[in-house]
């Protein structure tokens, strides 16, 4: 979706500047968080995820096989679900 | 996935915890693409998502309706497919 709605933008801003807006977004993210109203949090919850898929639109990836190559039902690191990786 | 692999660490590190690790797996995805290597990018891309979801299950928000809430096959801002703000 974020590829229809914006890969023509995200391509003339490139990958650089996308990454700032990403950036930035994680910061909008951690007010809201401290904030606590719901429905801003929200937005900025969906708007890192729509940064982070533009970016991932961008380089190529594809952010769900990615994901799930890496954590695959089990921690990547220990292996169990749930994770049982010493704290 | 996220939910069942991790909410109970997520949990006992917290929200402002869970955040910082965000930021910092961010700060690695720009190491990434700087680096260009496509499998630790890959890697990478996973680990913001995957935080990014621990941070979303602790405060009881649903991502994937967040994002269609806010992003619903139209630009927010200018209601089209594809965007057509001025740049």
């Amino acid at each position: 979706m974020m590829r229809r709605l914006y890969f023509d933008r995200d391509s003339a801003r490139g990958v650089a500047g996308t990454y700032e807006w990403l950036v930035d977004e994680v910061k909008e993210l951690g007010e809201a968080l401290n904030a606590r109203h719901r429905t801003e949090l929200r937005k900025e919850f969906a708007d890192v995820i729509a940064w982070l898929a533009s970016l991932a639109n961008l380089t190529g990836i594809d952010l769900e096989a990615a994901t799930v190559e890496k954590y695959d039902n089990r921690c990547p690191k220990c292996g169990h679900l749930p994770c049982e990786c010493k704290p």
